[in-house]
């Protein structure tokens, strides 16, 4: 850690720097400038109080050498992690390192018979996990708030139907016992990606965590939530750049593309892209889901419906069937750029 | 409702777009311009799905008409809304119309005697609520997360002995039904401002919220989120401006001062401002409440503390009680161009 | 264009309302709802004068139908544009349709044989037009400012042994006449986005002009820009994204991928990236560009030195001459996906 | 500075650095810590070229520790400035220290009649520099742009008939050497706060500058742009906060109130507010020219028109003259605050 005094900063104040980073266990190191004066703390840096020296009299700025995450990062891991979701009466799917990723499915499940015809279509098309909301985070009190526990015995019963792992959003500590019995993945959304509580109890399960990036959360706060998992014993974290918010209002949120080299240079989980949140319209879901494994993802999570139209919850960002297959034929391609291979379509899926 | 359709819609799709539109119980004004037909969709608003409208063909855009939500809006309630917090062992304190609120204390709780001791000084200057934490948001599962429990009773009892009402931040849903035992005022977090299961909760008691703005949220959602709370029944809803994040890196978050009267524009829920966690730095906390209550705000809750440097959370941005004291004085000459008034400051406060 | 009255606005303000809209020369149809009043005014667009209409008493919002710009729009010319930059001494090279292009060289032009050198590596690898500055915008008055004409003609002079249009940025209205006598490509800078008497200026100007998108810029002011170009008589405008100012931090700009399709959606213009400039850093520069061209940009423009940390200005950003190379493969790979082609690499390149 | 080298740097890659330090002058203090080796490079900072040093192999970040513009720095000069605006044909007008400065006018000049009554009006509410556009910054070509030098010798005379100094926005360096012969105070619009061979015109020149922030552009940027200006010899420039662009869309730009104590702590120079471009709408402007001044502002530039509805550019932000001038009473109590003074307005002002 460094600590920059201010120019002119007094004897005193500089000595009590020292002293304070000597309490902690750590050597300080003067290095006084023409202006000013910088003190280098070199010891284990975890122990050192980065806001209270900030506090002291007279320190002009504080910076941090290490990351503040060790779980989440590269240094602690140095190869890609590869995960399993899954497993059980589902086979497992791999994500990470060379394996490539499809999640597709509703947004929002609305009944059973419309859960299982989406679900046929996706995997069909090469989806080897089923997504599919029963509780739905809505902007509005007075929107369709989702189907809650009966929607996931059916998002169960299909994927045990097809054989396919499937990944459900958690939005209260108070649910996740009860869909730990369910889900294969849990999905954090963006709005709760810093909901410390929900992070340590998912934390504390043995099923994956597909980790939303917060709409305000850059990649350290993002490897900083996934580190609240990790923390409680949990290492299956999936990363998931959805877009952040910025002044550009020709969507609904800017798809923040190099987040996905950052997030991989600084650690060693697997990344995906979420293009259709990120959009929130239909015509640019492809494009971006295209730029995302451009970009080095590990894979993709896609909302499919065979009538957006008539979808509860963001029908005009849902492919059509058709349109999701060719994607998935140019995802391949891209994929392959990386070295990434996506799993293959069954050869004769019936939709 | 208005419904663009695109450049060269084909009938069927603007005929399609007609029937729904009468189909969910309202009238369509069809205006076919030289290049796009407009339509109107006349009736009660809330009854108009907006996401289906725009999954139809040949839709362009949907400009919504009213404001999304009801019982937060200045149409449903014309004049300001006048807030009692307190009650039963201490006074109640109001907030409000021409009634100024200061909440002051420290940011975390870290030990009884500190707590009394900040307590006695935030009073002293003029504050009539008092603030502290016990339950911490922390981006690191590495920091200080607050003592809990124990701290809350350390708080209620601090309240009761000085006569001030306090208010707390609740994390999580199942801290709601114990915490509602102590507090008089939830406060909301930022990061928790779209965690709508905890809304609803904080609803369902009769206790006074304190909803902190989120970090990417715009007014618009600001106020969604308040109307979840509102939609439980609680009318008690204090909106509280604590910075946005935007590309400015020289504070920690950008105030975003503009949404003081736009938020007192489209509701007559009282506003307050947070400067010392928008700034994150002592230096500006001054100027930011200084100009919150220049901008028409109706408060300001602020964090002081005797000792920052040994302060356990936010240090660098607590103010001495000293300085906290002077500010209160500038900050009553300032509500007073707005017509507003802060409480006066007890004549002989021990400190 | 549709005027949304406030909730009780007066007959009086209605009518006014009306009677500009009708005094402009276009037709208003009233909607009156149960608590707004709605006025479409049907004509030429272009005539109304939308910041008059929102001055008017009682006026809530007004929401414009068509876009702003013409020349520039998807509506005014259906097809891709294909362009050329070049022509006389050195080939046409193409831009736009099944076209790809990629535009590499030094971020600054130092001397005439760095320049030589490192234009026979981008030639060698695949690029078909030469970049270079000799104005260089910089932040900071004590940073290299370019070596200025001198270093234009070094460029023409490699340009032209080497049979490379060249694409070189103008900052001033006073270098357009001089200029355009040297190179193919006009560069607008993202800090001159805006700068409207430059854009009129190149506009007067028969070379092409390459627009780079403003760091806070939305893709209706940079299409609003390049109209700016356009309507002087410059058909040959190319937009080019280069990243956006966000909040987040770990890299200089945040390349907004979404650009990319909804500015091919909205206009015919060719859509190019740059990488370098977004990053900041060599580590991303390949994923941002091969993020790009899944994007389904037309095109890359990309710094190359032989040995960055030798640079003037933007080393940090400059890939090497091999990497540079290994990544054309990777973009011609991707570009494929989308039915387009960078041009061959020469045959037997002597580097 | 400081040079913070990745973890597992190469000893080769670490001499290398500390080689590059001495050649530029400066010593190198090597600080070798458990993981990562950190580099203070003491001396002259000027002379270090930080972008080289972020080129060399092993380099994680370079952290500089001066700030990067001196000129413009609190270091530089102690003291906050105060500046004179006009002299000659009429009064010096003061801002800066003590000093509130009031700039009032209307958005652009439409025509004599016109300019010489709104220039009557807020000259009675308290003005003491007329402000009016000539050339004006469009972002549509076919927008209103401006009547040029005739509008130009309108200002003057005006100017001169009241004894008020005239400020006046220059858009294009070609324009500078004939608005000098006009002007007392030239303005820097925002899209130009980065037009640097702008800045270096205008600081060629000996009259004032109002320098408006860059919609993009951090605090840094804005005094590096300014630091363009001081550097060519001219010492009188006022900042001037604007807003810059976020994700919020209830206004058209977000006044960053931040900046305000920022920038004065960061500099010397004066620093002003215009809350009418940040709010874009009239019913903003009051509390945002209010929270400008309770943030410790050194004055505001407001737009006035008696007649916002027929008003060329920008009506919907102007004020009335009657508002406007209930407004000057409220920013007087305000500024008191901070133990500034705007100058009385006239005794007996003839409108």
């Amino acid at each position: 850690m460094i600590i920059v005094m201010n120019q002119g900063a007094a004897d005193g104040a500089i000595e009590r720097v020292v002293k304070e980073i000597e309490r902690m266990g750590a050597q300080a190191h003067l290095s006084r400038g023409t202006f000013k004066t910088v003190i280098g703390a070199v010891g284990e840096e975890a122990t050192l109080d980065q806001m209270h020296l900030s506090s002291l009299d007279g320190v002009e700025k504080v910076v941090p050498i290490m990351k503040p995450y060790k779980l989440a990062s590269r240094e602690f891991h140095e190869e890609d992690s590869i995960m399993e979701i899954g497993g059980g009466r589902v086979p497992k799917v791999k994500v990470g390192g060379p394996n490539a990723l499809c999640i597709g499915g509703p947004c929002a499940v609305e009944n059973e018979e419309m859960l299982n015809r989406i679900a046929r279509h996706v995997q069909a098309a090469g989806a080897t996990v089923l997504r599919g909301g029963v509780f739905k985070p809505r902007t509005s009190p007075y929107s369709f708030q989702g189907h809650g526990e009966p929607a996931l015995k059916w998002m169960r019963a299909c994927g045990d139907d097809l054989g396919m792992p499937i990944c459900v959003e958690v939005m209260d500590t108070r649910q996740v016992e009860m869909m730990e019995r369910y889900v294969d993945c849990f999905q954090i959304g963006a709005r709760n990606m810093q909901n410390f509580d929900l992070l340590r109890e998912v934390g504390k399960t043995r099923k994956a965590v597909l980790l939303k990036r917060g709409l305000a959360a850059s990649v350290k706060d993002w490897l900083l939530s996934a580190e609240y998992v990790l923390s409680q014993g949990n290492r299956d974290v999936i990363l998931c750049e959805r877009g952040i918010k910025t002044f550009e209002d020709s969507v609904r949120y800017s798809m923040d593309i190099t987040s996905v080299p950052v997030a991989k240079q600084w650690s060693h989980l697997p990344v995906i892209v979420d293009p259709s949140h990120a959009a929130g319209k239909r015509d640019f879901v492809g494009a971006l889901a295209l730029a995302g494994m451009g970009a080095g993802a590990d894979g993709v999570i896609i909302e499919v419906h065979y009538c957006p139209s008539e979808a509860l919850c963001d029908g005009p960002q849902a492919l059509l069937p058709e349109t999701f297959k060719a994607l998935m034929g140019q995802l391949r391609l891209i994929a392959k750029v990386h070295g990434k291979e996506f799993a293959p379509a069954p050869v004769a899926a019936a939709v």
